[in-house]
């Protein structure tokens, strides 16, 4: 897999073979590197971003799509948590590398011009923005009903590192570090082919609350990811910060993408409840499934040195970043597992 | 205009007041700018790219999708050409600044995973990195056949200025300087509804050249856009250079984009030939909109001080970047204006 590239894909109905066949032949052709004086592009194959040295500043960028949520936020005529996730998705994996958030463009395609949307989609962006500390530097919008069903919603954001930190790569994860999670806010955008298959199959009605929220189950799913930034500044230039993941599509799996050589033994990641019970009994689709398809309740993962826990516990707290929970801790091996649920994990993808 | 952002759209059958509209919408939320130590947005409004300071260097940013010629792509299965685009619709918005090229990320959406639609693109993205000595640093595929209607390719350039060289910016742009372009290689990737719609209404076989030419008409359609990274770096970095103009979407207008408060008197720019006048008589289209729609032969203009009128000439054919030819002047005034054709533009959009 290419630096900073990932496959998403409905896990439902979509031949993994031929889109990783899809996407070993478009890179196939794509080995060029320009002169140094372009820049030196740094090996992180398969991470989060991609990194690049230029002149005297290390520059992280990364580029992704809010993917099918925006069919849910159109049947609800509901656009301003998609909006966010234009930033919460870009953002939240240039925090996973350690990168400051700097710069954002946005990619908005839609099937017909739609003022209101739009405004609800720019309010959105707006609040992403602050949330993750990054300026709009510009975008592409386009009618192009010959290529686009309704709206949809992408960018790249480009991150870099102050000052004496450096990239937060997994290198430095070893056996008897601590894996630390902050709490996510629902399926983010990932997992939405699936989520909206089974509420139609199953005929839910949007407008009301399952059983036990408050919320009805449309605006529930259409809460935006929540943004990492804050965690990752709090964290990134500490030496006990060994690593960090964006848990996005993929789920507990991401964690591989750190290290590959090392085991993640996550005996304390929380089992389904709450969103996440009700979609896997909804559809009755097995754990298994569960942990590899959503972020099961963590959206952010720190692994840090043992003697750290604490510290990293109190300095997120104190940066309002959240309520980091120890998971589990690193041991010898590899891959990811959850003895507790008996969920075995080799690799990424 | 937002920094760096552009609207394309169909010119045929899209309502330019709820585009605009729209575009408004979505940016009215957007206004937030984070703090300096997340780097500093430089103010240039409507122009090709988003420059930001981030630490030591100036780096630009570019978005931009192939459009609509991945469905002309697509009905003649011939995908390398639009793969190559996606580099350069990019880098020759960076080349509109002086920006160098450094790394860059693609979006490819798909409804289904094609292997051999895939080889081809990731060839000519190969092509197009190589001729704009810039590095792929990552990049999002996506099947989602819920979203796009065949295949969708987009990306995201940054670039940045090497020691000495600042941003190309147009400001410098004054009365008596020269107006110099490089020929196009045909529409590059604008205004594909339009003649789109009518090979269809004329009901043109694309397999059988236009009389005069010796491809076949869907090959000639189909060649990539020239790449004028080497241009631009053989220029950039002289004081006589004032402007530099990247011919897109917009046509002639692109011009205004450098300085709204001069005029550019263009009594030399091509009169239709070729491709570009076998569509304009296909479809009856007024020179008006044909010089507002394509680049009409020139695909990127070099502004420069009288007095170095053949030195730049001189040095672009040593860089191997083409016979820049005059285009005529900046005057008092404002717009653009094409005497010799009849022509004149108040602004950009």
């Amino acid at each position: 897999m290419a630096r900073g590239r990932r496959w998403t894909y409905a896990r439902s109905g979509v031949d993994r073979g031929s889109v990783s066949e899809s996407l070993r032949a478009l890179l196939a052709g794509t080995k060029y590197r320009p002169p140094a004086t372009s820049g030196r592009l740094l090996d992180l194959p398969g991470h989060y971003a991609g990194l690049v040295r230029i002149g005297r500043e290390t520059l992280a960028i990364t580029t992704d799509t809010v993917g099918t949520k925006v069919r849910l936020a159109e049947e609800l005529g509901d656009w301003e948590g998609v909006g966010e996730d234009i930033v919460q998705v870009n953002v939240n994996d240039l925090a996973a590398v350690g990168a400051r958030p700097s710069v954002l463009v946005d990619c908005v395609l839609c099937e017909t011009p739609n003022p209101t949307a739009f405004a609800a989609i720019g309010r959105g962006l707006g609040r992403g923005l602050r949330a993750g500390r990054i300026a709009l530097a510009g975008g592409e919008t386009a009618v192009v009903p010959e290529i686009v069903k309704g709206i949809d919603l992408g960018g790249t954001a480009v991150g870099f590192f102050p000052r004496g930190r450096r990239p937060v790569t997994g290198r430095r994860v070893r056996p008897g570090d601590v894996v630390l999670g902050l709490p996510a806010a629902g399926f983010h955008a990932n997992g939405f082919t699936l989520v909206r298959r089974l509420l139609r199959e199953r005929s839910i009605d949007l407008q009301r609350p399952r059983p036990g929220a408050r919320l009805p189950v449309g605006r529930e799913l259409l809460r935006p990811g929540r943004i990492y930034v804050s965690a990752s500044e709090a964290v990134a230039s500490a030496a006990s910060t060994h690593g960090l993941a964006h848990i996005s599509g993929g789920g507990v799996r991401n964690l591989v993408r750190l290290r590959p050589d090392v085991r993640f033994e996550l005996d304390r990641w929380p089992a389904p409840s709450g969103i996440y019970r009700w979609v896997q009994e909804l559809g009755a689709i097995a754990p298994e499934e569960m942990y590899q398809t959503f972020n099961m309740g963590i959206g952010f993962v720190i692994v840090v040195a043992p003697g750290a826990v604490d510290a990293t516990r109190r300095v997120l707290l104190r940066a309002r970043a959240g309520r980091a929970q120890v998971l589990g801790r690193v041991v010898r091996g590899s891959g990811v597992s959850l003895p507790h649920l008996g969920l075995e994990y080799a690799g990424y993808s």
